[in-house]
């Protein structure tokens, strides 16, 4: 039952801790607006979705997996909770109203302390920690009504094996992602990526208690546009340039950045589509490519590059050491400006992809 | 439904972080011991009086009230996890065996990063975090079906107030706790204990499932026994005369340790099953006093003084600053060696209360 077995096979690189300067507390609003796009979206599911009716007992548990340090979660969790209380109350069930409890889920190397610290007071729900990753099990059978995950999902359990592998067609020298790499490199991406979603799928379904709903938001990769035009693809690429940079000047070696790739992968409605079906334990109530910011939102390179340096300066720092870091991400940046045009006229466009599932029922 | 209203009122003095050598984690040992005496107790109170029966949900929920870092937590709760695991083998309920999970709870200060990275990878149950106090709803309602608590309770939800006011016969004055002091300083210890239970005893009964158990090993007085003559009252007055003795030397001001009260009382049986019998939503199976450590077993002054500073660091920085830890320490330390005859001689026999409750379902 334990949930350590596998996990301790995979890597886990958290969101910046704390509530600094370069802390993911302080560096996620691009996250929140995406979240916040899909506010109605959510709360339109659960009133027209969510049969309330069929749980039959107190309390109601919801689930954020991969929630980081907040404060995001947060707003989302309330979010959903006051949604739920009006499904209640319209299906007039006030008296059955239940009494909720929130399991913030995240790898063990996640802040918590900050996470729990930073918890509003105010909040309408008992609050938990669960730590592990969400590719495997973390909660008992039929436990959870609601679950939800944030910009967690792009996440690999790790690097496919075959990129570091310099006899093979997918060895990814010279890039640090598949973004402008060879179809080997996507291949095994694409590969890692679903193998990933069976075991999340599977894991999710026997959590779900019956009649529970499940949504994501997770970053994807528009329908027939490269990744190399969408903002992140274009970051990947400028921070694999910055690299290569600092490797010819022999900050680095190119030994290093051969042998260094980031485990993020952006799934497209089409692959997200076939890997729910062909895992069949959950139905899709809803599936769409959405805008992650409002058009008239305009994101600078800075607030890429700080929300980069939030996300992935562990894992950078755990490769080549953290010494070089203030030097990768002042090199990104620069290159945000120098490549500015190419970022601002990316396809930003249909780059979240919005889901809803539920439990199939008949399997 | 927020457990933070009046958990912001209350006092949060964690044991110390970390895996450092003044870190609870490295120092309680001693409350290992009292733990693993009552260990058959408890095996006993699961095989005898746990009816696995009634449960009709699966999972099987635990909680560690005031749990600390571990690594006491996890040896208690995978104690509990086999008793209860043997419980349902031996009513021949092989086939309904529940999944386990365990909510580590323990004040919003404590160190759940320390807790979550040591929790043991070999674990046969889901583990979640709960932030909060005990003096105060922690779960949903109807939700634990087992809940235990090791040497938390003796900790006051906060210093009652007449202990600072000069104009009270309650003030405290040269002392910084009830142990030799006037009447009316143990009383109004004893009625902060009786306020905080009255609301621990009502909050628990609520979150007990129905057939649910509580076992609580409590720090306690034994019968016809002065505070001053068990070792942890030896070792407060040792505290309070080390503290003096730097207010004359002028390390610190007379009036800092006038203000200065520990928010601990030892309870006893007496007064505990007249506790919950006035509270009345909960049963005693079982209650009665107990010795903390084998009678083979000496507790050196080191061990108590480095003991004691691990739980209480916190506390003391709070309130005298940092810089003068070290010293109250050593000094201590020292008075320990000085009066280890007393200390040797003292009443460790029924110093621990072992307490088991079930609901009172005629209530």
């Amino acid at each position: 039952m334990s949930n350590n077995s596998t996990a301790t096979m995979q890597q886990s690189f958290p969101m910046n801790g704390g509530d600094g300067p370069h802390s993911y507390l302080n560096n996620s609003h691009l996250q929140r607006q995406a979240t916040n796009a899909s506010r109605i979206m959510i709360e339109e599911a659960i009133a027209k979705k969510l049969d309330v009716k069929c749980f039959t007992s107190n309390p109601f548990r919801l689930a954020d997996l991969g929630c980081s340090v907040g404060p995001n979660t947060f707003i989302a969790m309330q979010h959903i909770v006051e949604a739920v209380e009006r499904k209640y109350l319209a299906q007039g069930l006030k008296s059955e109203m239940p009494e909720f409890q929130v399991f913030f889920n995240d790898h063990v190397a996640n802040d918590f302390n900050t996470l729990f610290s930073s918890l509003p007071t105010e909040r309408r729900y008992f609050a938990c920690g669960v730590l592990g990753s969400f590719h495997d099990r973390l909660f008992p059978e039929s436990s959870i009504h609601f679950m939800f995950s944030s910009h967690a999902l792009h996440w690999l359990s790790k690097v496919p094996a075959e990129l570091l592998d310099k006899n093979s067609p997918a060895w990814n020298r010279g890039r640090i992602h598949y973004t402008s790499g060879p179809e080997e490199v996507s291949h095994a991406y694409a590969a890692q990526f679903e193998h990933d979603m069976e075991i999340f799928l599977s894991a999710r379904a026997k959590e779900l208690v019956f009649g529970g709903m499940i949504v994501l938001l997770i970053p994807a990769l528009p329908t027939g546009i490269p990744a190399s035009h969408i903002p992140i693809g274009i970051m990947f690429d400028l921070l694999g340039s910055s690299l290569m940079d600092m490797a010819k000047e022999g900050l680095i070696s190119e030994a290093e950045v051969d042998s260094f790739n980031l485990p993020i992968y952006a799934t497209s409605l089409e692959q997200m589509t076939s890997l729910v079906e062909r895992n069949g334990y959950l139905i899709i109530e809803r599936m769409e490519l959405m805008d992650p910011t409002s058009k008239h939102v305009l994101v600078s390179g800075k607030d890429y590059t700080m929300n980069f340096r939030a996300g992935m300066e562990g894992i950078f720092g755990e490769h080549f050491g953290s010494g070089i870091i203030d030097e990768v991400f002042d090199r990104l940046h620069k290159k945000t400006v120098e490549f500015s045009h190419q970022l601002e006229s990316s396809h930003n466009e249909g780059t979240q992809l919005f889901v809803v599932l539920r439990g199939n029922d008949v399997v």
